[in-house]
């Protein structure tokens, strides 16, 4: 597929590790305050105020995404989005990323500077330094490795232990979205197999597929929520599905929980979808991963600063630990959640 | 030579991704007073004192290691020690780092008990703490990212751009060793598999192996240099080759240098390998990579400071730009250096 839509203009083997490194770090722009170095020395050098929160993530063709259906550009931003959406999760401001790339010589320059267009864009977006990173060659495919470095200069980051019995548990967006758009994709990638004269109509999915391909990240929820002067006690990112993330934070907390069917926030083209498809829209949204929302728990009182806001769901409440992690249907029956996100195993 | 030592105990498969990064996180030791929060949220807390350095490194199997030499426990260890190097390159103390690991289904989880094995030991080594990573399957391969995070709390970061006319270049340790010894394990590889009944005799080569196999990062130069009250004006460590870094060191600080053939220092051990191989052992520290030795510029007055320290050689100076990088050769000739060093492409 890259083939066909870029003929191979620069084969990698042309050139040399350092050149490829130093022409895309030559867009790299430093601009934040807090990057003293970016890249160009053995390591980059930060001056953060208060406390320094740090993720990673790896991402491998053909395990976490398809070249068949998802540009380079495009995962070169998601890459970068997923990895920022770990930093809001605790309630910090992201602030750099490193990326290493590993990618064989069936590429060719112009798709790596495609992938790092996606990069260079997230980084705009979202306000980070691209300040490291290493590029090297990979027997086989593409292998992206993003480190994201974020500032809690103002408030303590917020960890995945903090909740407890009787907080409200509250979620950014809306949640299946991404996975679904995942189907569709693959649905019409099976078809166009078959048969490559057929030209998809994705319209009546723009809003799923978009979520798939570019996710974006809740910095802005970090900055409602300190608008609004509400402090979550516990919050995690939901990248393999409400269930799983859920429980996760129950774990951490030694609390129970209970998640209302009702409440769970879905989009009306998810669930149009979900009919198509003939699957359960409220599945979809408690095992389908990649939806980057944040997921959070308040204290009762504070209930009153984020009702009515539309970024955010009240979904249910935690319960005492010996209560269990339970979804409350809409027939009422109390079933227990189970984690049935994506695994890369 | 993976399955031939250890039969497959349990494959991969049968793991859930979580319980593979839970199974090795209850491993990581959070010692220093800097990690608030290690492996368990979204993402590591730290608090640095002062500035943060932070490096990436990407390994992969086929380009970067061969594990028919190379064992998975040496390879954790090195993975860990190269980043580390790149920080103490900086001048500053390592503190923590993150490692992912991408693995195919043809390893096991013993294998990966050998990996993280020598990654713990490492961190034990240089007193850093594991603080967070990502494990996920691979189509192909292993494939190991590392992000090394340094503070220099004491004194301020030395980059590769401080270097001034007249200063004097001086190189740790000695060069050439780690690529001689890969070299000697090439060549026993090369006569097994012709003849599998050949038992390898790396007895006369133990220095060069243990370099290649299990390099170790000179942390103990950065506390000597602050014992001995010497602040290097620019510093880089040598992963390319002595060539290749001290160019580095040229551009970035716009000057020149002459090297002394004489005064490269060279383990006996090289010395006579090299002849055996019928190498030309300056060439072999001049482009060999992987010494991870440091290499630096002090002023004049330094050198008194460091005189005599068997840990330390002088082996240059630097020059005015327009003279450019040069080597003077044993015969008194002049000639430019050429960075010839191994290029991942």
């Amino acid at each position: 597929m890259l083939e066909d839509k870029k003929p191979a203009k620069t084969s990698l083997d042309e050139l040399g590790e350092f050149a490829l490194i130093e022409q895309f770090a030559k867009s790299a722009t430093v601009a934040l305050p807090s990057t003293l170095h970016g890249i160009g020395d053995d390591a980059a050098v930060l001056n953060h105020e208060g406390k320094t929160v740090v993720s990673t993530d790896m991402l491998v063709e053909g395990i976490h995404f398809d070249l068949g259906y998802m540009p380079l550009k495009h995962l070169g931003y998601k890459a970068v989005v997923v990895n920022l959406s770990d930093i809001y999760a605790m309630g910090a401001q992201a602030t750099q990323i490193l990326v290493s790339v590993a990618v064989s010589n069936r590429f060719t320059l112009e798709a790596m500077e495609e992938l790092y267009a996606g990069i260079h864009l997230a980084c705009k977006t979202y306000g980070v330094d691209l300040v490291g990173g290493d590029t090297t060659s990979s027997r086989q495919g593409l292998q992206l490795s993003v480190t994201a470095v974020g500032s809690a200069a103002e408030a303590a980051p917020v960890l995945r232990s903090g909740a407890a019995d009787k907080e409200l548990l509250v979620v950014t967006g809306d949640l299946g979205a991404a996975y679904m758009g995942l189907q569709v994709l693959a649905r019409e990638q099976d078809v166009f197999k078959a048969n490559p004269n057929h030209k998809p109509d994705l319209e009546p999915y723009t809003f799923l597929v978009e979520r798939q391909l570019k996710p974006e990240a809740r910095k802005d929820i970090v900055e409602l929520l300190q608008a609004l002067e509400v402090t979550p006690t516990s919050m995690i990112d939901i990248s393999d599905g409400l269930a799983s993330e859920v429980m996760h934070l129950c774990q951490k907390s030694d609390v129970g929980c209970r998640i209302y069917e009702d409440k769970i926030p879905l989009d009306p083209q998810l669930i149009s979808v979900c009919e198509e498809f003939n699957v359960d829209s409220t599945t979809i949204a408690l095992s389908g991963g990649e939806d980057y929302e944040l997921l959070f728990t308040i204290k009762q009182e504070d209930f009153d600063k984020i009702k009515g806001n539309p970024n955010l769901t009240v979904i249910g409440h935690m319960t005492e630990k010996s209560d269990g992690a339970n979804l409350v249907t809409r027939g009422d029956e109390v079933i227990p959640l189970k984690a049935q996100g994506w695994k890369a195993f």
